[in-house]
């Protein structure tokens, strides 16, 4: 520790959270300007800020909403968008990246939250913070804009690993529901596993047996599965919490993003045309703030790594300074519910309904009736 | 040949299309419809109509715009979307799936057109019109909104087969060459391979070889191979053309449909809000027409089933008029193009240059110099 601000308490346990200041393509800047509108936000946080002490103490000291709630740990190491994650798992240690994940560790943060490069975060998340006893494959989890009544659907992986075999898919099933309960209220979930119909179809033989895996644990671990459902179902309101492995996860999420992004630029050509069409923008510009508020994906920012003992959030590289409050925000309610320890027990129990029944059709198949 | 209107030839050699007249989710009204709107509009075009005579005759006589130009084939059979392909393919000689097929195989037709079921669909063009030779895999392709000047980006396959080996990416990316070129009038289109970034990836081997097999046949036909592209580069400016296996691109392309129609419906909700909201909507009417025939999915409907002797091109099965006439306005560009031959030429001849370079290269490992 370099430097330490005054600890001027605020309520009786605050929330802290482990900042990566650096890796973003906006740079320190967009983050600690993030980190100024969420503190005005939400007055119990608290920020361990990671990265080059000089530079931060600068930026933050022009914010008058971080006065006194933040303390400097100096990292003068940076990982890049083209760093390799194998680099910066040996050669890392001096990363804000590296820092702000053995906050979580040492237990003096919550929630890590990065801007930086997918790949070293979550190779970093793996080897510090270790993977929850019985999880496989550790997955990142988003918030998709969705049909349902809660305005979302969860979507996981969609990019942790390019491959999940059929027990990953329903380990990502049971994370999943755990995380639609804490961070979006649904008591019962309903789980659907990402397919191309219900036509009959060739290969793919691991998601048959996922679906059957997770059709026999519903009951157990108290969610509704709806079975296959396809791409239009990720926005759509067939179920709440969308399985798939994080190849095809990821390219769903860019493709829906991009498309988005596409939608939203036409919008704004389609109301610059003429001046009449200007005059409507100026008209509609209130409705047209609740619609972009709803569909901006800069405030849905954030996929949440799954299965790690500790969160850790990730920010799009690209966030800027709505992008970078979303995604603290995020952090700070996965931090008020306690995620992390209620999914750790929630696996562990299934883990023993696993064995148990593992154990119990042993018996039966040994003893012959 | 039950029915025969007469045939009052216009112009030298009319288009004629085969339309599968059943199948679709909005039933034979909606196929007339789109029939009758892409007739006005093209006046040198044709129709054999596939379906139940009584039906259609009566639904053919109700659009002016038809009198004379279609020629109904009595088919009483219809593929339902529940159908099994396999069922369809050993049991449906009496659809009008089937029968729009025939017409293709025996050149009475240039483009089959159907709103059926798409694996039915597939499973009959393969065992009626046979794969091109060389070709493992047939694929479809479809075009997707995008930031590029062309307005449209070709991608492929969104759903032919769920597998696809280094081999199969090839010949997708050849066949989507010659898509763009026929289709978007690209002299050289640029391939991008869809992968989950450029970071170190373990698994997906097949991609790493494709990667490579794509790249070197890059020059010899005349096409630019842009390396691995992303989800986001669908809608983008990156490449023209697409290439993955049908798996991930069934969902892509259902995600991105997905979640345009879900911010088309809050776009209609924002707009609804209040009463200063509705006047704007007034004045931003002929922007927002604009704006929805750039992103409207039906005016891009039609995926095209590429690899085959014969093209087919398969409408959205919940298509309206406008839908059906979109993917109808399609086959007559194909059609007039002559794409069919045009790709059946451009796969041999390259299926001679990998021959010949195959055999340069056994030359040259068996004579050490």
């Amino acid at each position: 520790m370099t430097s330490s601000q005054d600890h001027n308490k605020v309520g009786s346990t605050p929330i802290v959270l482990s900042i990566d200041a650096m890796g973003g393509d906006l740079g320190p800047e967009a983050v600690v300007s993030g980190m100024s509108r969420s503190a005005k936000a939400l007055p119990d946080i608290r920020f361990l800020v990671h990265g080059p002490e000089a530079k931060l103490s600068k930026l933050i000291e022009r914010k008058k909403s971080l006065a006194g709630r933040c303390e400097i740990r100096d990292a003068s190491g940076v990982v890049s968008m083209e760093d390799k994650p194998s680099h910066i798992m040996r050669h890392g240690q001096d990363t804000s990246m590296w820092a702000a994940i053995e906050a979580v560790r040492d237990k003096e943060a919550t929630v890590a939250v990065s801007c930086g490069n997918t790949g070293a975060l979550m190779a970093l998340s793996m080897i510090r913070l270790r993977k929850l006893p019985g999880v496989n494959r550790p997955a990142i989890a988003i918030l998709w804009p969705s049909r349902n009544p809660q305005g979302f659907n969860v979507m996981l992986d969609v990019g942790a690993d390019v491959r999940a075999d059929a027990q990953d898919l329903l380990q990502y099933a049971l994370m999943g529901v755990s995380y639609a309960r804490n961070g979006l209220d649904l008591e019962r979930p309903r789980v659907g596993l990402l397919n191309v119909g219900t036509e009959e179809h060739k290969g793919k033989a691991e998601l048959k047996e996922a679906h059957e895996l997770i059709g026999r644990m519903a009951d157990k671990a108290q969610f509704d599965f709806v079975g296959f459902v396809e791409g239009g179902d990720i926005p759509g309101e067939a179920c709440d919490v969308i399985v798939t492995d994080g190849f095809t996860g990821n390219i769903a999420l860019k493709t829906g993003e991009g498309t988005a992004s596409l939608i939203g630029d036409r919008l704004k050509e389609a109301f610059a045309y003429s001046p009449l069409s200007r005059l409507a923008s100026l008209l509609a510009l209130t409705s047209l703030r609740r619609l972009k508020r709803k569909i901006d994906p800069r405030r849905v920012n954030g996929g949440v790594f799954l299965g790690l003992n500790g969160t850790v959030v990730k920010s799009h590289g690209s966030a800027d300074e709505t992008g970078v409050a979303a995604a603290i925000e995020l952090a700070v309610q996965l931090a008020k519910s306690g995620f992390s320890e209620r999914l750790a027990a929630r696996l562990a129990s299934i883990t023993d309904i696993v064995t148990e029944s593992d154990k119990t059709k042993k018996e039966d198949e040994e003893s012959p009736k």
